[in-house]
């Protein structure tokens, strides 16, 4: 077999077989396949296509080129949640506890914020002390002690889909529905877990801006965690506004945190147990939707998942005044002030991909892997899509590290703000569940 | 300027600006811009097609990556010939004197053989002493002189096109019309002749297979030389059997002399005054194609470009007796015998590509660059397409190193025909002329 020849076929639009895949994969793995003849192959992919069949092959061919997490041991069912990425997306901090202590083991691994997208772990290293890089025994340990551990996905996961992702960043190969869905789908199952639930975001500020292009990649996806005996369900959402009113690290953590407390703004609190009931719906803690739904708002009004998420804190070495008293210990950034409406209306759009973009310009995201973030930044909204405001009132506030980034993010988030005479909807909770 | 947004422009099927493909050609010279880069974009440039404004661009691009030659100090008019490569094609080594002997300068700069295709360099080299290796001053001069060098292209020619040309090879992103149009007219180009005749081959033995593409391609090949101000035209002919009777280097310099002498085979003596016919009428030497094919054979057949090409010989270095007495200098394969007709019939077909494959594997040719090649051994066919054969006539003759490989070519030899019970034409000397 010969790279060259694989690469001709899928040029060529025909099917790969699953030895070519895997012949592929293994080869640009261990380096006998240069970075090259891979660059022509994605881009010959991206063009081309693959089959749902190729797409759970090359999923099955990157999950096998690295370590593969064995969670039977741990528990009988163990549930994963996997985020597309958006803006002022923290839903992991109170799902994860939330599931757990709901009765359904969660062991997940997250990942860094990258452009306009923030990321789990630099959000959870805002709380003093709190390790996100736990080796697989210790992650094993925890998820089998507390139920519940949020830590960052070992090098050994899916090494083939590292470097396949580098490449791809530098060669215009990223977005390709099947190279999107595999990459995804096989740090998830090389991750171990049986039960999958997919965030998928929509919008403006989410990497599928359609929801034509969210649905066949959530039922690629969907397909191909089946094709390898997973359960799983995609639930899409719009991300076309952030989602909750805070976006920067140490501001998104304090916001989960309030809504673990039972307070927390309302589409943010919604979006959690709507993810959390399906993670306990397809992980059979319930036997319909309802019943689910009914036991994730229990297990929030209860403090359960509070307790839980201060269990977490505490198993990963973070200051567990975090939990109880946020301010007391979270980094604060030194200029906070409130940006104030131009004019009175309805707010018709809040454009997600900006806020993104200006969060990352404040210092708390990176355009590059490995750059530091500021965890004090960002911004937190006081209108949304659908409000009504007052020419005057507080529209946001921002939070900077010296005053000419915080005019600078006045002014872009200002700039993503859209107005209408007319009242606005506001936007779904959600658009559809693909199982 | 990034690469990266220029891979992604192509990608997403635009067309790129003239800075852009300069950006991208001089980095990818400079190695600024490296291998992976380029593979990804030359598979979106082969799945998405490039403009003749573009494929202009990137054949100056590539053209300019090295040294220009300037040609206008050795003549007003110089004339380039280029064939996309065929099986027996030796046409250049009776073309070239003869269009010199007429009168038009010519400077022309050839290949080695690779795959199926022989290469002009290694024909010559079959003439003890031969020099193909000429300095650029060297070649200028020769030209300036005699008005004919038949020599290797310098390294420093097009050196861009060298480089993306290898990376093509192993990136499976050789076939794009585009592409070739751009690798074959950069080197042309560069070479510096305002006068470019293309002999476009069509067949089982060359490598655009349909008329369809070599139209395509030929049509491009003329608008991008005319976009960079040369006269160019191209001329399509038939490779679906070998041009002439033999095939294999020396084999091959015997049969281009005996044409010289005003014997050798009508459908290679005709192909040749075709191509220089074309080349005096677009040089200018004559008002019309009748007059240029008039004066064309007239050279001929007054022995005038048997004489130039002594002189070629004579100033390359050669053994003159390779002119007058080919048999006593050439090298000799020491295995030589006929293979006889199985069957009788007319010949139905003689399968170029097969041909050229049984060459390479008698050690005529080379699979990969910087392959030695035997240069005394090849196949000399008696039967054409449209000849009627009687069982056990001679067919064809296979010189050879040994035993072993005679048998194994005499095999493939056979399988190379197909037969007819009825009449068969004889293909046409060409198909069509593009100006």
């Amino acid at each position: 077999m010969r790279a060259v020849d694989i690469i001709a076929k899928k040029r060529d639009g025909e099917a790969l077989t699953r030895e070519e895949i895997d012949f592929f994969i293994a080869g640009y793995t261990q380096g006998t396949i240069p970075d090259y003849q891979a660059a022509a192959w994605l881009m010959a992919i991206l063009l081309r296509g693959m089959t749902a069949r190729e797409a759970t092959d090359l999923t099955l061919a990157m999950a096998q080129s690295g370590q593969t997490l064995s969670l039977q041991d741990v528990a009988p069912v163990v549930a994963d949640k996997h985020s597309t990425g958006g803006v002022g997306d923290k839903t992991t901090l109170v799902v994860a506890p939330l599931v757990a202590a709901a009765g359904l083991t969660v062991a997940k691994m997250s990942g860094r914020g990258l452009g306009f997208t923030g990321g789990t772990l630099d959000k959870l290293e805002s709380i003093p002390g709190l390790e996100v890089n736990l080796s697989t025994g210790r992650f094993l340990e925890q998820v089998r002690r507390i139920g519940v551990a949020v830590a960052g996905q070992t090098q050994d996961l899916a090494p083939a889909d590292g470097k396949l992702y580098a490449l791809r960043d530098v060669t215009a190969t990223v977005p390709s529905i099947p190279l999107i869905a595999s990459s995804i789908m096989s740090k998830k199952i090389a991750a171990g877990a049986g039960v999958i639930v997919l965030d998928v975001k929509v919008g403006r500020g989410a990497f599928m801006k359609t929801l034509e292009s969210a649905r066949t990649l959530s039922q690629l996806m969907v397909e191909v965690g089946r094709g390898v005996g997973r359960q799983v369900m995609a639930v899409l959402s719009p991300m076309d506004q952030p989602l909750g009113n805070a976006v920067g690290n140490a501001l998104e953590v304090h916001e989960a945190i309030a809504t673990l407390h039972g307070q927390g703004p309302g589409d943010f609190r919604a979006h959690c147990l709507l993810i959390a009931s399906y993670m306990l719906l397809l992980g059979g803690r319930t036997g319909d939707l309802e019943a689910a739904r009914a036991l994730a708002e229990e297990t929030l009004s209860s403090g359960r998942a509070l307790a839980r998420f201060a269990d977490l804190v505490r198993a990963q070495g973070g200051d567990e005044r975090a939990v109880t008293d946020p301010a007391a210990v979270l980094p604060r950034a030194p200029v906070i002030a409130p940006v104030m409406a131009p004019q009175s209306g309805y707010v018709a759009q809040l454009d997600a991909g900006q806020i993104g973009l200006a969060t990352v310009r404040l210092g708390a995201g990176r355009e590059r892997k490995g750059e530091p973030v500021d965890l004090r930044v960002g911004f937190v909204f006081h209108k949304k899509v659908g409000d009504r405001v007052q020419e005057g009132e507080a529209l946001f506030t921002v939070h900077a590290a010296d005053q000419e980034h915080w005019a600078q993010a006045a002014r872009e988030g200002l700039a993503a703000y859209a107005w209408s005479r007319e009242p606005v909807a506001a936007p779904p909770l959600m658009y559809e569940v693909i199982e």
